[in-house]
């Protein structure tokens, strides 16, 4: 983790080399020790990065270029292998320090649990913030075999801090039956199966508000993620992915962090979940930061 | 293969440990010898068995869980290297024990030619009973390079044994001509390439009917099933045939019997084609044994 | 088996035996040598015709036959290898061979930067030839780090040949912004992201003029093509690739000669992408040349 | 983990089914989460019972067969996710209960930390115990970026307790110049590089004393076991792996338990390093329990 | 790149291409049906055939090139899929007729239970033939699980036929107690684990006679041939069994024909077995046939 | 490449910041273009550095550590793909800074082709220099199919350059007749098969002088080394080229340069030989550099 210094690493295309004079800051939450099925998804951050090389700077959807927009690559946050409490803590004091800064926080996973302390240390820059949440799994369990330091509960952590009606989950086909009636029961809105409609007709009444929004990679159908811990099929497409990206670049959300999870590398066997990663990333950092 | 006796093996998630007391046997079929080109399916059950692990038990399309409905896992059935006529009757010998019992057989291959055998003795008991079959390949060979005993042609015994105009094969994107001559020729239904659509339009027509459902894993698109001995572009989604199966749970036919083939674990370098295979098998519990 | 007559190796499936008696040559154009990103695509003709024995020789979608057209498989023509500059006077003499005998040239790549002496070849014979362009990317530039044969510039000498007008570009999903600019400047044809329905738009203009189809294998999306040197999420199907193939087969345009290009066999762990090649060079064969 | 009741899942081969009548019993302890590099030897344990089934019952080194010596397969324990102290303490509980019974605890990684509570149990019932140890990598520091709960920790833990000059190390190649110095002068044996000829010469100083075994499968070099997390060149091949393990049989130590660790099958390919792990268990059953 | 010659697409490099001609006669026996464990090695020889275009011709071994010696590649024996008894029927017919035209058989497997039909039909030329036999496993099965045609009892099946003191089994480390004890009683000779030394002392009391040498790859270790079905750690070294095949060229035994067996191209990820072996063809032609 | 700025990219372990006060250059050649087989070496530059990660510091075979050594990493010298004659310009280029500034230069490739201009540079320094080669491959072709610039050439053009009685060949076991008769007729010296005992003699002869090393991973055995472009059995082991490295360093001749090519990650599927290289980089610096 750095902020000013030289660093010597892979960095995502295009980065920006001052952590001051950037609007947003890429960094990597190497974690993956909670993980209940098929870890790895600590190499995503890194992977992303390298694979970035190959990316065109150019966005023909959104019609800007990676030089619209300056961004830093502070590389990876370094976690004590096997300690989630204190990984969770480190996390969470980068990321005040980058809004301290007043710049976006655009973090790569590592497991879903990453993107709690993320949104604990957001909350509190923006109260009135809504979550937007696109995933395979309904994340919402209390506690995982006990454990409620668990990739299987982020979500149901957010919506406790936040509040469960200021959670939008998009994309959503597993999950515990108890999972889908407490957010039944507390009015969290989840839209099972469909992304892009249901985030069209989501958008506008967050119209104004600041939004963070969390993207597991494995919202995608296997078929276009092979590369993450738990695949599931009957997802949605990279293309729709994509669109739903620009969806919200078109709204009148104010997009204030963003991350990307659990790519993990091992599984990725011709690297195109972490080529598809590294072009949402672009268009991410092209239709909510640049905007 | 097992009735009673306690089974020390791998098992599908959620099954209940006694015989008697099941609505349904899922039963493996290791066979992959008659192929012609590339072997590997004898695998396939024990992958599906071992990957349904990191399955919910719960399914949000159909709003059940798998305690629901009570399903005993008999394990393989051991069949004879190399030798297709005797792995053949031992399948049927199986079968027919567990419609002695009136129980839903769920079987698992293994090449398709399997199927042959379950829907002899199936049909034996339900002599009124029509067949959907989902694949990429119309099966209906009368023999393969002089064998009659070959994975090419399962679909053709059973329409020869049951009458073409009770078959119905849906996906369907692959065969010889005289082969969709001979279907065209004898009433039997193909629907070419697509598999939601033509069977909304056939299932009302079987309305009350016992039904048989074999499914080919390679109706899928490789995109979705890259695990499989014999991929062939231009398939359907797993989104689509999950919604074929839910499609097939809300009519009015009454499904007695079904299998999934053909899942080769060698080539399904990230587990994907496995776990679908799973989650298909837990949506086919839900939908056709639970209702 | 064979004991004298000679052996047919590795050729695709139901070649005719004789160049001089065929309608169309296939041939292998084995160069990656100038591509920028993950080389390999020097084995994608041998692979497409290894795989090519696992395909059905009837096309349920054109119902026609392979033995409907005759053509010959030539083998690769030996390349020297890292001699960029050697290696398209090769290709372009053997084309130019091809259609002096007045046969279609079906050429299978290599890198895209094959198609820029075959299409030179072409253009000498027909001179109001139009160029269909399927891929993932422009192909524009003028040089590529300073290298005017470059596997990022072919579309650019076609264009800068034949006349931008004459190219039509679709799929595109990747490029720099100066391209895409170029293009328009120029009144090159370029349809972003789809193929089938501006394909639709475009062929009733280019009625009764002679046509090459170029397609790069990228033109997929990655989870239906990962075997390939630069893989770009967003894509299309092998479906909607299979359904443009047939709408140029129903068009009144006549198609003079194509290539498919860019398959890298070592990315592809389950040969699903040379598997999807050979299919979609039946259907060339079947849609264009049986004709 | 299981002691009476019937066991539903994978077992290695041979496997007796009851616990009391047992003398050795295998488990697996499927932990990762300290790993600082490559995870997955969570998976180690199922994957090594999976392909036991293609074991030989027999073994042509020693003259004897698995049905001389009665063990029973506990499976794995469970253990929570990420959490590494509570993991520790179920596996050492566990152990006791195995003590308790009289019983030979033959253990499964699952990373290397696995074995320091095994071996504090043991220490336990055998107060004179010495550990040999057979790796690629020392193991001896105090903590690992701060954390002293780490893979790279267990040996040194060990010999804190037990005494370092109790304790034998084999094969080391690789560690940090402070463990080398440590163990010199606190009066350690490491013998680098090799495990035969060094084992010959330390087997008679142990002479009628209870001895533990604790193999790193990655003292094999990265040719004779890819599949692991750490791969480390310059190592031992499986044959001198297996003489080893006989020299010790034939030795007049009296082996009270052991395990083999760190086999990782998703980076095992070909499944030779879960294979050779198979072997190496019968070897051990056969050698160590059965004499 | 041809016009009118026939097409040598895939060839064993440097084949002649005419049979009468030639001294030797390579062909492939593509049959994988009833092996018990991983099936694949039905595209052995065709991927050995393909990798040797990577081979230099000449051998600084034993100072020869291939051009020193004609041999005609036959291809592959069609061979009905799943039809164990008809497969072994078609190789022997085919090896009948190469030896009726007095050339060596050089047989490329396929499943070891290819070498029974030919050893027989070699029999029958050579009454007084003795056969070495290379491999990690007996296959001294009277029987597989009920079975007698198994890939476990070509070489019982040989030794029933020549008698068990003309067999020689080299490097074996896997089997049945009764196997090993069958081949003692019988006085068949078995040298475990080792092959080179063992030759050494054999080949002096074999001075003179016909020789057949039948390798099964697997008696290399996993490390040397990952590709195959069966793997079993504490294997020789290429680099042995390359000395071995150049002991029996410089002995006094005629080889009258041989094969090289089990080869799986699925499993063998960098082509590393494919390419061994085609090393060891040429060996076997340069040493064998060329002497 | 660079010299003095910042450097934002993936770097060797340990490397020192600065150019002027490094002792040692570490620098990657990205080529791959001229190989005739598998190409891929490209990447493996930024693989080695990327793995050096996971390398212990301190070389327990030479009691030294990194810190005891400066050397920089200057990256990958950016080459112009597909164009050799302009790439070895530039190579050379990079080397004469090097040496210039009176460092030692380590590179990594890329394809063996790179060695030439490299060499070429030393021998401009160091007239009198002799080169160390270890390879599976002679490489003393004058040209490959007619190009003069392949990876099939470079020690010719060295033996010609500085004369072939100042070239030592070790561990050759693959190359055409007239490359070894040449290698004779005009006193170059090559051992066949073996590295270590030929090594060991020829040192003594060297004494005093300025040696070049360059070291071809495939000098390995595939089974230590499946990541490359040509596999060649019976090859060294691991420990072998470690020792082999300890020689020289022990010795009286001087190291002033040395490289480590031919490493291609996409056939490298457990990282294995990644993992080598970087070790060997490790010890050619505490053996070479640091002596």
């Amino acid at each position: 983790m750095r902020f000013d210094e030289a660093y010597s690493g892979n960095v995502f295309i295009g980065s920006h080399p001052n952590f001051e004079e950037s609007e947003a800051v890429i960094y990597g939450m190497p974690m993956d020790w909670t993980v209940s099925y098929r870890p790895g998804s600590r190499f995503g951050p890194a992977r992303i990065r390298e694979v970035s090389i190959g990316l065109e700077e150019y966005s023909p959807y959104l019609d800007r270029e990676l030089k619209d927009v300056r961004y830093f690559d502070a590389g990876d946050i370094p976690l004590p292998f096997g300690n989630a409490a204190r990984s969770l803590e480190l996390i969470e004091q980068f990321v005040r320090r980058v809004l301290d800064a007043g710049k976006f926080p655009l973090g790569l996973g590592g497991e879903h649990l990453v993107s709690w302390p993320v949104i604990k240390a957001v909350y509190d820059y923006y109260p009135d913030v809504a979550v937007i949440h696109m995933d395979a799994h309904t994340d919402l369990r209390e506690h995982y075999e006990g454990e409620p330091l668990s990739h299987a509960t982020p979500i149901r952590k957010v919506a406790d801090l936040i509040g469960p009606t200021n959670v939008f989950s998009f994309g959503i086909r597993s999950g515990m039956k108890e999972e889908f009636e407490w957010a039944k029961e507390n009015g969290m809105y989840i839209a099972k199966f469909e992304v892009l409609e249901p985030l069209r007709s989501v958008l506008p009444k967050l119209a104004g508000r600041p939004v963070y929004v969390t993207i597991d990679i494995d919202v995608l159908d296997p078929a276009h993620a092979p590369g993450t811990g738990t695949v599931d099929a009957g997802g949605i497409t990279s293309k729709e992915l994509l669109a739903a990206i620009h969806e919200i670049a078109r709204s009148d959300v104010r997009v204030v962090g963003a991350d990307l999870v659990e790519v993990a590398p091992i599984y990725d066997h011709s690297e195109q979940t972490a080529n598809t990663a590294s072009k949402l990333v672009r268009e991410m950092l092209l239709g909510w930061v640049a905007k």
